[in-house]
């Protein structure tokens, strides 16, 4: 069952560790199909080396069991399965350790929209959550990774921010697709990696103004995005 | 029309993604035919892969609209056409969002001259420009951002110094040709990568004197030039 | 005599060279033999290029004596015994002078627990070791290093640590097996790369939570391990 | 003429460049033959692409003057002279504007020996000159350039500490023979490298004791040295 999702979520499983932005096997790609209600992920500790789309493990996405496959799926898959609910425009899942982006959730902070580059991707700061509780990290731990996440989007449109850090831990990204949330698992990392080096210059350099995200977000995206070819 | 001027702008496209002076398609060169009155550039959101000169776009430097191609001429295009009218002498224009150079701009700072490696290809602190006003954000950015530039360079030579940050967004350069201004940029980036090194040792390192600035740059340009070969 | 081990020896020599982990002859990899009481190491300053099995040395876990092999022993023999006298459950040791780990030992600090990267595989902050004193430099150097990373461990379990910074010196890191030593001096290196960058961010971030730690490190390893397939 | 070695000097020079240490046509390599009182240089702003022994360029160490060549000598040239002239003993010369030697050179200070993967390679602080008064940077400006760094080592053993940074310039290094003086730079920057990582941890990170910068320098240099293989 859903032969091309495989193949997707397991390409995009591929991709992180090609790009860099997963080593070892510290990162999991996911994809949903909405009509069956199944979640297909990535096996939990499986080395991308050999790595083919019938290892990948189907969950269903309103009890979370394991409906087809072989192999454990990633011990992340709660937290994928809280974000495909709470999101429900959204097709692929992706989270990684990337070191820049993992640097910012170490420290706790929100990385500001201090250029053009970060705002032509993400629009506004790119949320850090807070900390989890004592009892969030004894019981249900993965699952309430993905409750404080959607806590943290109240008033967030995932949409036009669809890139999070969980603190004390990492990023999560997603999009459209499983490839569209590894492109946002590497724009992110960009951004981190920019922000930084700013900081390296300044502590506490200043976000750009409204109007300058509002002019490059919307110059790329959206109903009046002019950028790219028709 | 000008089919060798479309293959340079083409292969300094190309060499900006090799240096990995640009990622994804952010960032574009443009040459200028000063007899005809015409600009190359590369389309807008184009990736470099498979692109060839063919794509390139024809625009008039007086009006600013497509001559020849079959493509949107990029986005930046009103910025290249400033610099252009502003510097008359100059035949190439890079714009790249390279990571060094881009955490300078989105800091808002100059970058010093901090050594001789620096006055060996810039004559001065590389300047960055002041942030557009709200209005110029408004009403025709990406020209109000090649006037930006043009206004900081008032009392600059830009035959000396062929580099700018614009704030909050990146750097531009400029040559004689668009492999020049190539060049440009591979050559900023580098300052701006010492510069950040040097700044990691201590926050406001010192600026070398002007007659070590003099005896450098001017060892390697103009009339009294030693270095090299005759 | 130790073919076997010998090769494995050799085969983590030649990684640790690899993945960048060791330059120049600056770095070393032993195994011991628990039932021969034989460590097997690699020769003082050979380098990489065309070293096999057989130009290993088999020295003994008792004495420190040469029992096999032409070449003189690593300069840092004496320390690998200390270690495996102390930690008797361990199979292999390396030492290393990899550039992120290296910054942490010279400034003589332990790398904290910053984020659950470093959770998963560490069980704590990676201690620093004091400074050796003037008395232990001039007698028994390589032996003495062995001993204070002892004295660092009077109340930490080599199990769950399994790696150390040597204060003014580098790190060493062991594991059940030459290679799995190898494995956490890479995987030491990458969490000192994001302490570095973290710390980078903000001076001193803090550490995570207790039972953060304890839910990421135990997810992963013990008999309460969930991780990965069984 | 010294055709063995304009062999060194050119491998000495292609050497630089592909080890990163030299980028574009900034930085050269020379040897002496004291026998015939030659100097043997890379030509000024010549490409190592297509670079041969026979385009390097036989200089006078007397008189400076080119001996034999058809393209200019680097313009280097008269440091190079003052440093075979003051360190007699020296057969290589080597300078580039590696990044993180520069950074060092370009904020004024010594690389500190902050840990003992310095003191295996260099003994003592690698020292910084003072910089070029404005007299000395207007007459004989290359010349000068060697005079300071002589003057630096009035009270420093040149065959000890083989760098050297000239302060708001770069590093200058040499050794028994051209190739001696790369893996000198070579080493350099990778020192400057730690050091660098290690004051981003710290403002001020304290160099190690002399017992322990002697235990390393000697273990391996000198007629005491008991690393390696006799």
């Amino acid at each position: 069952m859903l032969e091309d999702l495989k193949k997707k979520v397991c390409d995009a499983n591929l991709r992180l560790k090609d790009e860099g932005l997963v080593i070892r096997t510290w990162g999991n790609a996911s994809g949903v199909d909405r009509k069956s209600g199944h979640l297909v992920i990535k096996p939990s500790g499986l080395d991308t080396n050999g790595m083919k789309p019938r290892h990948m493990v189907v969950v269903s996405l309103e009890t979370g069991e394991v409906v087809e496959g072989e192999l454990n799926p990633s011990s992340d898959t709660p937290t994928h399965l809280e974000l495909y609910r709470a999101f429900n425009r959204i097709g692929g899942v992706v989270h990684t350790h990337s070191v820049y982006a993992t640097a910012y959730a170490q420290v706790g902070r929100d990385i500001p929209p201090l250029g053009t580059t970060h705002a032509d991707s993400f629009y506004g700061a790119i949320p850090c959550t807070r900390a989890l509780r004592a009892d969030e990290i004894h019981n249900n731990y993965e699952a309430c990774t993905g409750k404080v996440i959607a806590e943290r989007f109240a008033s967030i449109n995932p949409s036009q921010m669809q890139a999070v850090l969980v603190a004390q831990h990492g990023p999560f990204t997603w999009g459209s697709s499983p490839d569209a949330a590894v492109e946002n698992a590497s724009l992110l990392e960009h951004m981190a990696k920019l922000a930084v080096l700013s900081t390296s210059l300044t502590p506490y350099p200043k976000p750009i103004p409204q109007e300058l995200q509002d002019k490059h977000y919307f110059r790329k995206h959206g109903p009046d995005a002019t950028y790219g070819q028709k």
